[in-house]
């Protein structure tokens, strides 16, 4: 097979494509039953609701199909009015992204050339370094501080260059929160010519005391934008849409460079659905609480451990090499998430699902485990 | 309220961000309504479909609904295989666009920097010169020909620093269509270094006997890529989905800039089912077909003409500025496009609707244009 240097394209194309390369994203059920040949497999992936949408999006969704041949609303005046009632907002501190992974882009084409710099953490989310290598910007990544942001050493990164600098609260995949305090110290310190982009995908699964909320501080840090997204805990990754709040003159010029129609219509009627169903949203939230216990204790039984998450997701620590025992569960037909390409070689990422769900990942844990203990292997190899 | 100049992050803004215009979409009828207090308004604006989504598109989305909660298939496995057996074409051919509005970007995003020339036409999709700017290229637009694409003086504006040349068959606002012959002439001209993005948009309502099909070229030209779309006879527009099919290199550069779930599982599904659905795509030409000619005639005893259409839509030469006869019909609840920023003043683009539609705007027409007389006017000014 022809290997991308032999891409008769290649020497056309834009700063920084030539680089790229693209996200990973989880295996998808079908992709895994085609390939492996098992059935009924489960994912536990993709940091998805295992209850589903909204049983108040799918009748919106039902409403709208005989629409479908008309033009969404590109301006998303329905659902930009519902979330600024909701979120105590205006209309025009919002900008409505297919999946906030778009809005992620919007602010890099819009604000980032390849004189400037961008700063995330490591660990941090795929997406920033992809959007930054995209438009050929340069990644300035701050070490981690026990998995975590380190607030003051991506400070300290800042200069001239620095255009953006992305901060994910909670972070995806380790789970680690930052606290309101330290966040609010962190933008004081930014310059006005620093946007931050505080990802806040998994804000709603937050159950801290102390809870930080982007929003808050969006009266008095004109660079600061809050993105949030419809894909985690209201249950609509299929459909794409996520937003970001801001002041209005930054998501004036983000406007600019989405495209027209870049939000479809059922994701909009089922978002705005989505919104109002708080019932739905608690008892997302309550059974992540039990299931992150249940997946918890039964790793201390395995004598492994996790990061602290405040997400819907685990980073359990295998203490050896995580490639073959992702391998092992998915000829289990158990799909978690390899973390390998975030630096944590010895790590998976674990949804957390439904409580049958949750156990069988840790009954097949225990199975593929029992094959793959490392002082074993030590002993064939020896 | 502050101009755009005033914007405290434009001087941040990447460049192209600053001179962008957003794409004017057609009214919405909720925002029509809302705006003039008219009620059972009807849209004519935006060449969707007037039979609306095939059935059996509606029957995959219920299917789909439950699903939901998941990320779609980034890799888009099965619809590329649906579209590839559709097409006798290949998968690695294939790159599926949240519309084919996504696919232009992706382009212009993956090819083209400020060094480089975009060639286009005169009165061309507006969607061109957006995308163009976008990046902060120089967009060279060659003089029409009788409202349609001069492909010779396009093909004398090829240079060196020529990345890529839009050619819309048909063309959307005028409805124009190249012939075959003309298509792979121009084709063989253009040197390799320049992409050619041929947007078939409207192909599936073409009845010219001399159908020009660019998939016939695509193995010839490795620098062609032939976009279609689910928005337009396929009456899934408010789902987002479209395509291009080109050489496997190309399409592997396009995917690398691609968001990982740029199109929403909602849209994935619909656009397979639809696909299947010959009886809905027959039934859809044929009312097109006689849309136009009900219109056509209804123009022709107002002594008004239309540029020939290949498309779903007729541009009307109104013989005198068109911006207050469409305020006129939409004081009526009768949505049309006006074209001014098409440098097509005195036209009004009218797309076919159901017969009950074009009546009505025929009716609006006539007694719009019963108050603009233009030579009453011309009257009362002496």
């Amino acid at each position: 097979m022809a290997t991308s240097s032999d891409n008769i394209f290649l020497s056309l194309t834009a700063p920084g494509v030539a680089g790229l390369t693209p996200y990973q994203p989880g295996k998808p059920i079908e992709t895994l039953e085609r390939e492996y040949g098992v059935s009924n497999a489960i994912k536990l992936a993709s940091n998805e609701n295992p209850l589903g949408p909204s049983p108040r999006a799918l009748e919106a969704l039902a409403r709208v199909r005989a629409d479908l041949a008309r033009y969404p609303d590109g301006a998303a005046f329905s659902l930009k009015t519902a979330l600024a009632r909701h979120l105590d907002l205006t209309p025009e501190q919002f900008i409505i992204g297919n999946g906030s992974n778009e809005i992620l882009e919007l602010v890099t084409r819009a604000f980032v050339t390849p004189e400037n710099e961008v700063i995330f953490s490591e660990h941090a989310f795929a997406v920033y370094a992809i959007m930054t290598q995209a438009v050929g910007s340069r990644a300035r990544v701050a070490r981690a501080l026990e998995y975590g942001h380190d607030l003051d050493a991506m400070a300290a990164l800042v200069n001239d260059r620095t255009r953006l600098v992305f901060v994910a609260n909670p972070n995806n995949p380790t789970g680690t929160l930052l606290d309101a305090a330290s966040l609010e110290n962190f933008l004081e310190g930014v310059p006005a010519h620093v946007l931050v982009v505080l990802d806040e995908a998994y804000f709603e699964y937050v159950t801290a005391a102390d809870h930080p909320d982007g929003t808050r501080w969006l009266a008095r840090f004109p660079n600061l934008l809050v993105a949030r997204t419809f894909s985690k805990i209201y249950g609509l990754a299929g459909l794409r849409v996520g937003y970001a709040m801001g002041n209005p003159q930054l998501i004036s010029l983000l406007e600019r460079v989405r495209q027209p129609f870049n939000v479809n219509a059922a994701a909009l009627s089922a978002a705005e659905a989505a919104l109002e169903d708080d019932t739905h949203l608690q008892r997302s939230r309550e059974l992540n609480t039990q299931g992150m216990a249940q997946i918890l204790d039964g790793i201390r039984k395995l004598n492994l451990s996790a990061l602290p998450s405040a997400g819907n997701f685990l980073a359990i620590d295998l203490g050896q090499t995580a490639a073959p025992i992702y391998e092992g569960l998915l000829r289990q037909g158990v799909i978690v998430r390899p973390v390998a390409n975030y630096g944590m070689p010895d790590f998976l990422r674990v949804t957390i699902g439904l409580p049958d769900e949750n156990a069988r990942f840790l009954r097949a844990l225990e199975q593929v485990l029992s094959h793959h203990n490392p002082h074993e292997l030590q002993g064939v190899n020896a």
